[in-house]
């Protein structure tokens, strides 16, 4: 069976939450604090060296990371990765813009404000990942205008990795009124079947 | 024919142009500047919203985003991006590693020292950088004393996207001599066929 190492908190994690439960794929969800310092422990950096969550176990001794290459794994030859060329190719651009463009400054933001003290100075970094933020949510926010998905007119991959963070982009101070597409956006991932909510 | 809007000195743009020469395409450059703003005209955001380079232009109206997104449109077919799941998978993990922790560092820092004055007040994240940076490279040293190639025995995308920043490092004051993997892994991909130095 396949097992997941995440933390629910972490929306990186969540995306790979989601995506088994829409593919109604069995999982064993293994929940690591990267915070207690769970994610550097020998074992830990072992099964992925670069420390991170999530890691997906897909057999014995056979590992992967980074959520968007995990989501387009466990994906590929279901309708949420797309089969023809020019459709894929969009899914990934939006995967890789959603990790260069869009999670560096929600997620950022989000972690900085939830988990940080009032008085840390990391806080200090709010003005700029709230300027780069909202840059990225204008950018969804056109594609949007133009199609019901970020890819294309269908649910993909892409559309499960920008909802992880853009969903709970208020947690990190960002103001969705001001962006409708996303809005109505949000509301048909919801519908989507197999949805389920981020439990933290 | 193919057309690439890019950046001489930039490695993401540098990766579509080693590509494109390693597969045998042809394909006419057109040159950005983007500190002189033209990544930010009406006309170009028309073609990528997201106001940056590498653009491909893989027929009229059809543009694509994303230099690893770009890399894997590219490769389909060809041995550069396998087509076993697995291996697949491996690829795509280094691709989304080299955007999300290499990248950010690397040739961040690289833009700094090389383009912003000496008094520049964004050389204060430099330690940063360079902390984060020489992380991502002892992962990418770690993998590279296990298999020849990044993502497995064989060279892929997943190498170019790695070489583009890793081979002009010291440029952002990273000192490779202490990573020899790295360094003879560096030699591999200037001996593969249809190899092209980075001009700028």
């Amino acid at each position: 069976m396949l097992a997941v190492y995440g933390m629910k908190s972490s929306g990186n994690c969540y995306k790979v939450q989601l995506l088994l439960e829409q593919l109604h794929r069995p999982y064993r969800w293994v929940e690591v604090d990267s915070a207690a310092g769970q994610t550097r422990t020998p074992q830990y950096l072992a099964m992925n060296p670069n420390g991170k969550v999530p890691l997906l176990e897909a057999g014995p001794g056979r590992y992967l990371a980074e959520s968007n290459a995990i989501l387009c794994y466990l994906a590929e030859g279901s309708p949420l990765l797309p089969q023809d060329a020019w459709q894929r190719a969009q899914v990934l651009q939006w995967l890789f813009f959603e990790q260069y463009s869009h999670e560096p400054y929600i997620a950022v933001a989000r972690f900085i404000c939830r988990w940080l003290p009032d008085d840390h100075p990391r806080r200090a970094e709010l003005p700029r990942l709230r300027e780069r933020g909202v840059q990225a949510l204008a950018v969804v926010e056109q594609q949007l205008a133009r199609q019901p998905f970020i890819a294309g007119a269908e649910y993909s991959v892409a559309d499960i990795a920008l909802f992880a963070y853009t969903h709970a982009a208020a947690d990190g101070g960002f103001d969705l009124s001001t962006f409708p597409q996303i809005q109505a956006w949000l509301q048909r991932v919801r519908t989507q079947p197999g949805f389920v909510a981020q439990q933290a």
